[in-house]
Parts: structure tokens; sequence; C-alpha cells
């Protein structure tokens, strides 16, 4: 099978994974640091055709106004030049220590007001630099301690942030979705939000909840020890994969931000299935950009930042290539019906069944024979060893 | 300060806890079976007002209507007896073989209706027995294998099937919510809806979500690393802490089901404190059960069995009475106060403020002091040790 | 590439693995039992030369004496017309509630003189059937309370336990050597001896230490978050590397012991990298059985024993041929050069020279040029990824 | 019960510790930065008699040789003015990007050498000041990729490091101990020797192993999921419990280093029960520094380094006469004797017994009736709520 390339796929890179200079909670940086245009052709050259960052990667934190300018203007000059898109923006509300118990829900009010006058000036420079989405990932939002916070108090500050910036881009018209990341932990001993789960409980219950969703990260489910896969799965279902961030992770640990498919292998294979393919039975299926929010290894030097880069890109479309040929393949097929998979597309009343009709249907319950449909061998490990033929054969 | 009585509290214990024979993954029964009823005078003494139970806890599955019925009669006369209230009722659709690969999700559609079946009569006995709450663990719907289920599908069914039973509590009249309890893992490798947030983004999809609500399990959220207390917060927040499970648990590995306070003790402590005392700034609060979901070691034989009952109940009692004198001592309330605990219940943006009038205030961005603000020590470490000190000291 | 067939490696099954019946902690078996002999014929099909046993998984216990014989009998005489060897032997001390406190660690001295005479008796059998290795896996030794155990004692009587049988395998003059199985928790809340290097630690403080080893288990490693591939390499340089278990595991949670490949599947490949192509630079290489100590999954019925057990050959076996091709092909072992894995098997002073020479080499202290051997990069993320093409490219 | 003053332990902190100006992975330092002497008398203050560093900690890295004289210099002063006693001395070789591979493990072997002379020269250092102990934390020995490493040249070079330091120490007849600090990740993804274990294991293999022991971090053990308690057990029985770093961890996740008995209480229990009281029946006891690895809240200023220095002091006193007490207590010491705790200490052979004798006791196993002995009520709940009720009663 011809490979498919990698630009038919929406790649793109936050600024800040080439662009890490591999300084770490025990060490200095290892890596030099160069202008943030400078990584720019590198990126297109890995595969990409997207590019992100934070506020701070551009212009450092607290540069003047009128040097800040001519950062921005000089990244997007050379972003156009080489052909990169600007897809997102992010906000650093979480290096500056002023931000050191959060942005949005710092117990200070005087900083969460900074932190959202930082964050709505953001989301005028997405507008500007034509970016889809806006990814708000509140590090700094949680505690160490239970009774640091009035958790209740947390969860109303923090709607309120996410409603005070999602009703201005509404009220200034902009095209622009915002993006929640989840995260569990790390910087903080236990972060708002923990989960894809925990954030599409919070969206629902927010004003302008519409134009909010998420911007799950592999790693970030994983040091929870869950399923990246299911999670996008709820986050689609929900209507609300507004974007990704792919990366490795190997079990739950501190955050490793390896290149992706570099951590849990089968895990990114199911993941780039779910992505380039769609479910089995159908529905709603992602279109955005695959982003990827890794970091180079801090043991690499220069030509290890795009070794690692092109890696991504690498073990996107081979991943593809494989879950493409996985999806046609008859016995895959065979194997996916014998297993029940497309059953549970049906649903579990027939169509214009009454609950009454249901409850008086004694096949269902009185008549039905446990004991044998006990027996049903659903094949699961026969599929899933087809996949890893695929995957590895 | 005297002593709160256990009488004060709604403590409740499932009939499976104590009831529990000590057959685990690895060796047989080390405990005898004793009839249904026999364990509720001993949990009325050790301290409960309230027992629930699985339908097939009274009645083992698969007993004839005519049996089944005198099993629960007898049960329901020995609680009245002993005064012990049904509060909650749960339907087991996880150990029968049938349920292996789920009872909502199963792939196979005779094996769902066949559960929906189940759950349903299960609905009429919770509300036959005056229960206000009926539990749905979905233990076995999940997965090992991401490629053994059409995820959308999954979520589809599941809510299939638990807006049927909602439209059918509805329908009947009956005076009872629905508390899902969320697990990430075990006896699956993936369970569907595996923490309270996921759940939480789950029922907000519902259509007959109002009545749907969370039954969280302490050791469950800890099982994917995940802070108890603010779980239940979260749910809190959105209005659905319907009911709640308390037990212990000992970090990330298999599901521990201690005593209560007898794994992460610090949490404990604040998430009675939570319950009992609300959030500092006030906000909704829980006036559910406290209900122990927890077993009896394997080790202890039968009198292990009261033991365990008495220490849970005895726990609750304790760090209610620490939690109580913690939030009552001034030298506490002055460091809340220091450390901006009630800071957070100030809205970001003033009354009235407008966004115009909140981006044209200078003092809040352009003006701020960033460094002198960075420099605000949160005393966060000594309001935890004011804790421990209430706690051990 | 030729695949290597499977029968140039020598695969052995537990009779309990393909045995499993699939009760598990939340629900009754899902799959009817057979007569132990009955499992030979489809295990030898599946690629197996051996088979091994826990002495109840033949015989169940309390059996007598005589019926005893029988089973042993006729199970010896239809591996022997199979052609399974019955490499290793294992004791079950976990099963029964008399051990419900451990086998060797037992508070209850008398329930520790039975264990130890349960675990001689099965010495005997072992040598009788000509198995080379005897593995124990304490799984009940440890405690759920720190409290319920003198800790110096039970690491006392559990040497003096393995000390018993390895004088005992001396005297008798069984060509038998004991491997001990390290697990973290469960069903204990934490097993003594949770890892490999706990196990290797009180090797070297036994009496008869050199005729104890290992037999780790790669799942069990894997849930406390360890790396495999690294814990066998440390028993390979400590010579204690004497038997392996290979299965499958996904992050930290309870011990899932999947078809081996069906875990994390990069590890997986690097474990039989080391089993099959020895270190990079040399030095012990293991040459006894791959193990496979999995559990067919619930979900599945009578065929599913036997595409579980296919696939766990199909696994070793195709990642043996990777791993063969990885290492023989020019680009890896430029690469392996170029990252230095080879500068590593250099000592670090020089053949013959002293410290006094050491300290006297300014060359490689106070004229070193730390900032420039700083920015060596290591390539290692381009060596990983020249791994994964092998893998699945 | 009068309280046991802090003076009656030998207390000490890392100069690391309350000199961590707050930088993370994620953020700049949220606090100022003091001279190394500086720190001093606020240590002593705090309940301290002890103060150990880094040799970087003092003087930074690259400072020439004759500033380095001072700033030593000038450290010993103050120390010996405020009465603390270096009592341990350790290396950093995991900061500079140099060490980015490792110190003795590296690939490069010029860093190896670079390293060992570092660690040399700071031997000196240690034997110098008084020291008892030399800690080796190897942070960077390890990898996150299998292939990145020729793991068994790694353990050959790790072991010619340690051995080389140690014979060194001999040479020169310093009276130092080696104590090896194991940590399972972060910030390598896989660290050598992960756990007490791992480094147990090792050290049996050291040519001079006699003066190599441990020092375990509480943290550092819990983030592999395992017990703290059970693995300095573990090491005191070995004879290699040479110096212990308490601190507070949650779950598994990243080194959060937070104040001892901050993370798990219980456990923080047990652990000061073991160091103050002993095992239960005797044995090897600890009797040298409690040493404090932990990090000030980065939410807090200036004030909240000494609150937190502080809070470590009072928990360890608070909890050592928590311990006293229960151990004390006749009802423990009869729920101790019922629980079969003292049992445990009595070999389970006779003394004088013969494995002869004990094949032939048939009382042992032959008539033995496991069914009655199943039934013994270990109690362990039971003493486990002694001990809760001592904790916070």
């Amino acid at each position: 099978m011809a490979s498919t390339p990698a630009s038919d796929y929406k790649l793109s890179f936050g600024l800040w994974t080439v662009g890490w200079t591999a300084q770490d909670q025990f060490g200095s940086a290892s890596r030099p640091e160069f202008e943030p245009w400078e990584y720019l052709p590198k990126l297109k050259e890995a595969g990409a055709s997207g590019v992100t960052f934070h506020d701070d990667d551009v212009a450092p934190f607290g540069t003047d106004d009128s040097a800040r300018e001519k950062y921005f203007t000089r990244f997007k000059e050379v972003a156009d030049e080489v052909g990169l898109k600007v897809e997102m923006v992010t906000t650093n509300t979480f290096s500056h220590p002023v931000f050191k118990d959060g942005g949005l829900t710092s117990n200070d009010r005087s900083v969460r007001r900074f932190g959202l006058r930082k964050l709505l000036r953001n989301v005028d420079r997405a507008a500007e630099f034509g970016a889809e989405t806006f990814v708000m990932w509140g590090g700094r939002e949680g505690a160490e301690y239970d009774g640091s916070k009035d958790l209740f108090a947390a969860h109303e500050r923090y709607a309120e942030g996410v409603d005070t910036i999602a009703s201005y881009i509404k009220d200034k018209g902009y095209d622009l979705r915002i993006a929640l990341e989840p995260k569990p932990n790390e910087p903080r001993g236990d972060i708002f939000l923990p989960t894809i789960g925990h954030a599409l409980g919070f969206i629902a219950k927010l004003e302008h909840g519409d134009i909010v969703g998420l911007n799950p990260e592999t790693g970030h489910e994983q040091m929870a020890g869950l399923n990246f896969t299911h999670g996008i799965a709820q986050a689609l279902w929900a209507g609300k994969l507004f974007h990704i961030d792919l990366n490795g992770q190997r079990s739950i640990k501190y955050d490793q931000d390896l290149v992706f498919g570099h951590g849990e292998l089968a895990s990114a294979f199911f993941t780039i299935d779910l992505l380039v393919n769609g479910f089995p039975g159908g529905g709603p299926s992602y279109d955005g950009w695959l982003h990827f929010d890794y970091k180079p290894s801090r043991t690499d030097y220069v030509q290890g930042i795009w070794d690692s880069a092109k890696a991504n890109v690498e073990m996107v479309t081979m991943l593809a290539d494989k879950a493409k040929a996985f999806r046609a393949d008859p016995e895959v097929q065979a194997a996916l019906k014998a297993s029940g998979v497309y059953e549970l597309g049906e649903s579990t009343l027939a169509a214009g069944e009454s609950l009454t009709d249901f409850l008086a249907d004694t096949s269902t319950y009185e008549s039905f024979d446990v004991d044998k449909a006990a027996e049903r061998d659903y094949g699961f490990v026969n599929l899933n060893q087809l996949a890893m033929k695929h995957l590895i054969g």
C-alpha cells in the first residue's frame, strides 16, 4: 500500500516544544535558545503546516508594548513566508511567580484580574493571527493541600473566567473557540479539571459553553492511568473535541512529553485509528489539527530537536497507514463483526419499541437463556491480535 | 468538646460489605455466609441507621420468583424490626458471566436487553422499599482492548440505558434518583465513565439527566490518583452529589475497599470536613447518607466483620469532631483568611463591572505590580500544619 | 528475512493460565473447567514445548494421597505423550484461607509449619517430574496494615523458609533451583519482596542463596511503574535470572495478565531484544524458558483460550524477528555507536590506572571542558525512532 | 504524657530544602536566594541540630578554587557558631547539562571520569567537615528509552564508580560511609537502582559493599507505590539503613517533597513508630539522623520556608509521642499478641529441630486441621483501628 503523505494531515507543533531548552526541575538548560522565528523553517521541513504558541513564547513576559509588537510582527512574517498557519494560540498563566496559586482561581483577586486581562489580551492576538482555537491550560489552578481552597468558589471563579473570555470572543465576533486542556497534577499537587471528564462536566455548566470544548493531551490522561482513546471518544460523543495534543507517556509518573508513539505504542495506534478512520459504525469525527505537544529529550542537542520533530510526523504517518490497512482488511472486518462491534451500534430498544412493549417481551428476560448467552465468545483477544499483526507485522 | 454521637449522621452500609465472605481473585472464601437478614441487627448495633443491597445480595441470581419474594419479604421485615432504612438499592449487572462484556454496553444486544430488564425490575424493588437512591455501578461496562468497542456506540447505548431507566422512574412517579458510580478500572481494563468528571460530562448529555447524579467512591477516584475531596466538590458544584461511598485506599493499585480512614487519613479528614461543615464560604452542601462501601479484611474472621463495621463509624465520628473543632478555631479562621481562602469567594469582576470597565482598569494590568504580587505568602503549609495539629494533636 | 520458527525458542505455559475459568473478584466463572491433562495437546499445538503447574492445579487442595497420585501420574503420562516437558513446578500457598496471612510469614506458626511442609512436598514432585526450576510466589506474604507485622521477624521467617527449602534440595541432591517471583501488591495491600530488587537484596542475605534466583513477571514490575527490561537486566547482572514470566500489563492498576505484547508493546520489544540478542556489548545472557503467565480474557470462551495462547507465541516470534533485524541493521549499529552505547562498556578508569594516576589526570577534571562536553548530542530519540521503525515499519 | 522534646532526636535538614527558590519545571523562582550560611541560624531555631549539603549548594558549580574555599570556610564557621553539625554531605551530579546522561553511567566516558573526580573531591570535603555519611543520589543515571543503554555495562560502571569511591574512603582512612538514595524516575524516565530493593541487591555485588548502605526517601518509594516502612525495615534487616530522608508524597505522581507527615499520614506514623520504637520483637534499630529532604511550597514566600521547616520538626515530635503511647498501651500490647505479631518472632522450625524431625511431625501436615486454622481471626482491622485511635484520638 502506498503510504499516505504527511501533507495529507494537518500537523502542527507548539513553538515551546522545539523551543524547550531543557531546563528541568533538577537541572539547567542543555540547549541554546534561538529567536522564536528561527524555529519555523525547520518545523515546516519536518512536515508541519501549522504552528502554535503561548504569548510569552514569542515575546517574553514583561516585554514592553513596542518591543512586543516587533516580536509578533516578525514571527508572523516568517510564519507566512514559510507557510505555517498559526492555528492555535495559548496563554502562559503559569510561569511567572505571580501565578503561583493560579491565574483564574488564585486566592488573590488582584492576580485573578491580572490573569484574566492577560488572557483577554491574548484572545485579540489569537484572532489577529487567524487562529481557530484558543487553548487554556490552567496548570497552576489547583492545590497541594485540601484546606487551601474553597472548592466551590474555585469552580465558580474558573467558570467566571472562562465565561468572561467566551463572552468577549462572542462580543468581538471572533471566529475562535476555546479548548480547555485537562491535566491531573504537576506542577500543582492536584490540578482543577484533572481529566477530560471533569472538563466536560465543567463546560456543561457554563453560560457560554457552546464555544468551549477540549484540547486533550495523550500523556495528561495517561498520568491518571486513563485510556486516552476512550477519553477523546467521549469528547467526540459530546461534540467537544476541538483540538488535540499528541505526545508520549510511559505509565503513571511525571509528565514526560515524549514523541508521540514513543510512549504506549498500541494505545497510539488506536488513537490514530480513531482520528483518521472514525468510529467503526460512524458518528462524529475529528477533522482538526494533529498538534504535537512534546519535548525533545534533554540528552539530545540541536540535532535532536529536529530528529524528534520528524519522529512525531513519521509516527503519525506510519500509524495512520497501519490503521487504514487494519480497517480495510476483510479478516478484521469479519472479526469486528464476530466480536459484536457493529452490533453495539444497534439501539437496545428497537425503533418504535415502547417501554411497555419492552417490558412485555418475555424473550428478553423471563425466557432468556442466560447461561447460553454467557457462552458467547467475544473473540476480543483474537481481534486485538489482528491489530497487533497489522501494527508490527 | 463533647463528641458528636454517631446517631447525628445518617450512616448506612451495603449488605455486600459485611456480607463479603472474602473470596478474591487468588483465593476462596475465608468466612461463612449468613442469611441476608442475619447481618441487620449487628449493623444497627455498629451505628448504622440504613442498609443497602444489590438485588442478588438478597435473593441469589436465578432464584425463582416465589422464593425471591420470600427473601425480600423476610429481609424487609427484619430491617423494619431492627430500624434500618433501605435508603439505596443497586443492581448486580457484573457477577454472572452473561454480563462479562457489560450490562448496558455489552456488544451483544440480547444481553443489553436482559440487563436493562434486570435494572428496571430492581427499580420497582427500590421504590417498593422506599429507597431514595438507585445506584448504578457499571463495573463490566468497558474493555481491555481499544479495538473491541465502538466507543461512540458505547456511549450512545449507555445513555440509552440510563435514560430509559430515568424515564421509567418518571413514568411510574417514583420518588427515586439515579446515582452513577464511576470507577477507572477493575474488573475491566478500562471502565466507561472512569471518574466523577466523566460521569458529570455524561449526565449533561442525557435527556433525563435531571434525576441522574453521582455516587462517588473514595477509593475509586484514588485508584486514578485523583483527589476525592476535589471530586465531590465538583459534583456538589454541579448539583450532582446524590449519594456517597466512603472507604479507604492506599495509592494506585487494585481496589482495596479498606475501612474509611484506614487509607489516606488526611484526605479522609478533609472529605469529612467538606461533608459536615460545607464549603468555607457557603454554597451547596451534602445532606445525604454517609454510606460505607468497604470490605472486612480477608485475614479477619466473623469478629473482624463487626470490628471493621464499627471502625468505619468511629472514624467518621472522630473525624467529624476534629473537623468541627478545626473550623471553629479562631487561629484557623485567621489562617484561612490570611491564605485568601475566603477571598476566592469574591467574584473576579466586581458586581456590575462591565467588560469595558474591566478592560479600562489600568490598575488591573498596565500598572499592576506583578513582582510585588508574586511575593504574597499564601501560607498554605502553615494552614495545613494547623489542620494536622487538629487532626492528630 | 525468514521468520524464526517458534520451535527455536523454549516456550512454556502455566497450566493455570489456559486453565483459568475466569472467576474473578467481581464475578463467577465464564468458562468450563477441563481435566488438567486435557489442556496439554492444545498447548503443544499452540507452540509450547513445556508446561508448568502449581501442585493444586493438578490435584485439588485436600485430595487424598491415593487420588492425588492418580492425578499426577495421568498428567505426566499425557505430558510425555504430547511432548511437553515439565520445566518448572510451583506451589499454591495462597488460595486456601489457611494461608490468608501467608505461608512462610503467617503470624500463625502452625500455618508456617504447614506451608513449609506443603512446599517441601512439592519440591519432591518437582524433582520427580524433572523440573529445573521451583518457583515461589509468596502472594499472601504481606500486609494491609503496617502494624500487623513484625517486619524484622517477617524477613527472618521468609529467609528461614527459603533457606530450609534450598537446604532440603541440596540434601536430596536434586538438580533444581529456586526462583522467587516478586509482586508489589494484590492480593495483599503490600507484598513482601515487592520487586526484582527487593528479592535480589533478600537472596544476598540467604545462607543457601547460591541456588536461589528470580522469576520476574512483566506485569508485576509494571504494577510498580518499573521498567521490566531494566529489572531483568539487573537480575542478569547479578547472575540471578533463573526463569521468566512473560505477560502484558497496561499502566499501574490491578494485575491484568494480558497476552505478552498486548500490554506495553515497545517495552515488550526491548524485553525480547535483551532475551534473544543479549546486551549490546556482551555479558551474561538468558538461555532459559520463555514462560507465559497470562490469563485468557474473561470475555472469551473456549476458543479464546487457544487464540490467546497462540497470540503469546506469535508475539514472541514476531518480536524476536524484529529484534534480530534491529540489531543487524548497520544504520542501527552506527546509531548505537553514535549514542555511546558501546562506549559504556569501557571501564571508567583505564585498565591498570591507579587512583593516584586518575587523581593526577588534569584533563579529566581541572582542564576538562564541561560546557563542550555538555553539548554532546546523544541522539537517543533518533535511536529510539529507528527501533520504532523496525518494530512497526 | 509529657511530649518528647525535639532535642531528643537528631534532626537535620538539607541546605537545598529551605534554600529552594522554587523554580520548577513550569515556572521561575518565587523566592529570593540567600547566602548559604544565612539559612543556618533559622534551621537551628526550627529544631535542627544538623545540616547537610550538595557541594554546589555551598559553592556554585564552576566557582574557582580560591572563591570556593571561602564559601566553604564561611559556611563551616557559621555552622559551628550556630551549633549545627554537618552530618552528611552529598554531591550534585545532576544539574549541569554535562551530566544529562548521568555521572557514573553516562555513555560518555569523559563525563564519567569527570563525575567520579567531582565525587572524590567531595569525599574529601565530607571528611574534612566531619560528616558521617556520604549520600549518592544518581538522579541522572538512567534512561528514557530501553535501547539507549547497555544495561549490563550500566550496572558495571555504576558498581565501578561506587567501589572506587568506597576504596578511596578506605585508603584515606576516612570515618565515612556511603549511602545510596534510590528513586524510580524523574528526572529520567527510569532511574537505575529505582527502589530500596534494587540498591540492596546492587550493594551485595560490590567489592567494598561493607561501607555502602542506603539513604531511602519516603516519597521516592511511594512514587513506585511501595510501602516506605516495609522498605526501611528490609534495609534494617540487611544492616543497611545508614541514613534516612523524610518527606511527604501523595500517591504516584511527580516527586512532591512535601513536609513529612503532609503526605500519607498513617504511613508516616508507622515509619516513626519503627524509627523510635524499633521492631516489636527486637532486632536492629536505627540510631542515625532523621533528615528532612522536602521543599517549602512554591506558593509560600520567605515566612513559608520557616513555617514548613518547623512543621517537619513538629510532625516528627508529635508522631513520636503518639507512637510511644501506642506501644505502651496495654490494650495495644494485647491486640498485638492476639494478632500473632510476637508469634512471628518464633522460628518456624523449633530450636534444634532437624529437617527429618520436621518432616516426621504429622501434627504439622498430615493431621493438621487446615479448616480450623483458617478460622483464626487475626484481628488486623481492630489493631489498625487502635493505631488510628492513638494517632487521632
